[in-house]
């Protein structure tokens, strides 16, 4: 059993709309509706890959009810805390010419009594011997009213059960959560940038891979067990307990990216959860942020995608210092 | 008690964001989510100002039980009827610039049976002995699903139970609504325009006011008992059995105009009910539209505005052919 957890669900509408005014009256074409936010995210892929997984997180107001609705019809286990406030919304406007305007509610705020009730839920998940716990999803940003120190709380407890943690998330919640010894964190180039206050990019703007190898070390230096930096379409670079590792799709896939780090993430903790080798791991989890960014929707990936990446990534170990 | 019909409700999402990004993520400085629908608007207004109403109409799915829990929240009385569907949702971002891009959703389609549901709350709300109707409004658009006669039938079921009804649509569904003989119709500009088929501008591209009175007496004589045609900013224009009249606020209102015409049918439906003289609906027609103006929220209006308007308002009867 996979616990992931969303302390910030939302619900994502997406309005489709082929002309769009953006000082004016619009009517969509298509309106979608879903259980959004990155641990939602990550735990609706793992279902689809049959894995036994529960989410765990926080909802209220009738736009959680919407959230829960949503979660029972897609058949994703969820095991969700209520609280007073009200459950976010994203709105996402995309028109015919792909722009897309996104915008975002702040959520509710957590009480300390309510994000009680939360830790003994979560705790419980961690110590079920009906569905034993193989490892845990922490992901996504805290809600307003959490201490910046929850998502390490939540590391310790997972620790104190033996659960391995895979932790998503940015900022100083990030890196007071890798000084609580998650097994693997994920940040992509901004989050790393952002915590090891290093520039990480080449002369062209792309990617400078041994700066990024040199951050992400520090990062596993800070406690993280293993280090997965996703690089957008140039694909992951790992700094793990079994050296440096590079995993490339084949070619820039195109399409929407959002969602594509949640599907990294929700592989990295599959492959975590049955003890794939690293290589495995990176392999799968390339093959499926493709996949992800393939399809339209995020916390969806397209089968075909998948199939066809996971023979066409290749996975390399890297030679570099940072990794003697 | 004002029976008010709200058959397509939404819930009113706005966001208020100081620099939009139209191709961007935008985190909103504050957020709203209110009922809504022009019925609703109505019903909220009538509440305002103490008078005994009942909102009826048509809600569904997590959309529509946040509609009713907002209602409860205003303590607007309310007797709505379940569909399967699931009620829309206006999304409208305004920037700091004012510049105000709305999104529409379609709303639920509603089957035979369901609206047979709601026509019989209709028929029991409008024979009520605990609480005799005295006025009935029908405003906003039709649901999709429902025979574009629908309005004309609940203009007959109250002319069944002696009740007089304010009708406040547009297209096809006025025409027929109108030869069912409403007490009073409320057209716009823009929809008189569709249903006389006449230009009602004049060089200036203001309104042509001898071809508006023209245009509002045919509907007279095609059976609205009243016609009160707002011309924006310019106040009301009426075509009464009491002759015309013309009322006029005395600057142009600045603010957001949307909601003002279901002031104006607020207090029409108001005057209706109490039996006020025609001159005196109209100053209170006018001054409640250009006090909801005033106010930023559509449904809502500003008292401050609307006491200043009741004496500034002009209010002068019409000896224009047509009305005579």
């Amino acid at each position: 059993m996979i616990v992931v957890v969303c302390l910030n669900p939302a619900l994502d509408i997406t309005h489709y709309v082929p002309e769009v005014d953006w000082a004016g009256v619009n009517r969509a074409a298509a309106v979608y509706a879903r259980p959004g936010g990155k641990g939602a995210n990550v735990a609706r892929t793992l279902h689809s890959f049959g894995m036994q997984t529960v989410l765990l997180g926080l909802v209220g107001g009738s736009t959680g009810a919407a959230v829960t609705a949503g979660l029972r019809e897609l058949a994703v286990p969820a095991e969700l805390t209520e609280v007073t406030g009200e459950t976010r919304r994203t709105f996402t406007v995309v028109d015919d010419q792909g722009t897309t305007a996104l915008f975002n509610e702040p959520g509710p705020e957590i009480s300390a009594a309510e994000y009680a009730r939360f830790r003994a839920a979560y705790t419980s998940a961690l110590h079920s011997t009906a569905t034993p716990a193989s490892a845990v999803v922490l992901s996504g940003s805290l809600p307003r009213g959490l201490a910046v120190g929850s998502y390490a709380g939540l590391v310790k407890l997972a620790a104190d059960a033996g659960v391995p943690v895979v932790l998503d998330t940015s900022g100083e919640a990030l890196r007071r959560g890798i000084a609580a010894g998650p097994a693997i964190v994920k940040p992509n180039l901004a989050e790393l940038r952002e915590l090891s206050g290093r520039a990480l990019a080449d002369a062209d703007g792309g990617a400078d891979l041994a700066a990024v190898t040199t951050a992400a070390a520090s990062l596993r230096e800070a406690g993280a067990g293993a280090v997965v930096v996703s690089l957008g379409a140039a694909g992951l670079l790992a700094i793990t307990e079994d050296g440096c590792w590079r995993a490339q799709p084949p070619a820039a896939a195109t399409g929407n990216a959002t969602g594509a780090g949640d599907a990294v993430t929700a592989a990295l903790a599959h492959g975590l959860a049955v003890g794939r080798p690293w290589h495995e791991r990176l392999r799968h989890a390339a093959a499926l942020g493709a996949a992800a960014v393939a399809a339209p929707v995020a916390g969806e990936f397209s089968r075909d995608a998948y199939d066809a990446g996971l023979s066409a990534v290749t996975v390399n170990r890297e030679d570099v210092s940072a990794c003697r």
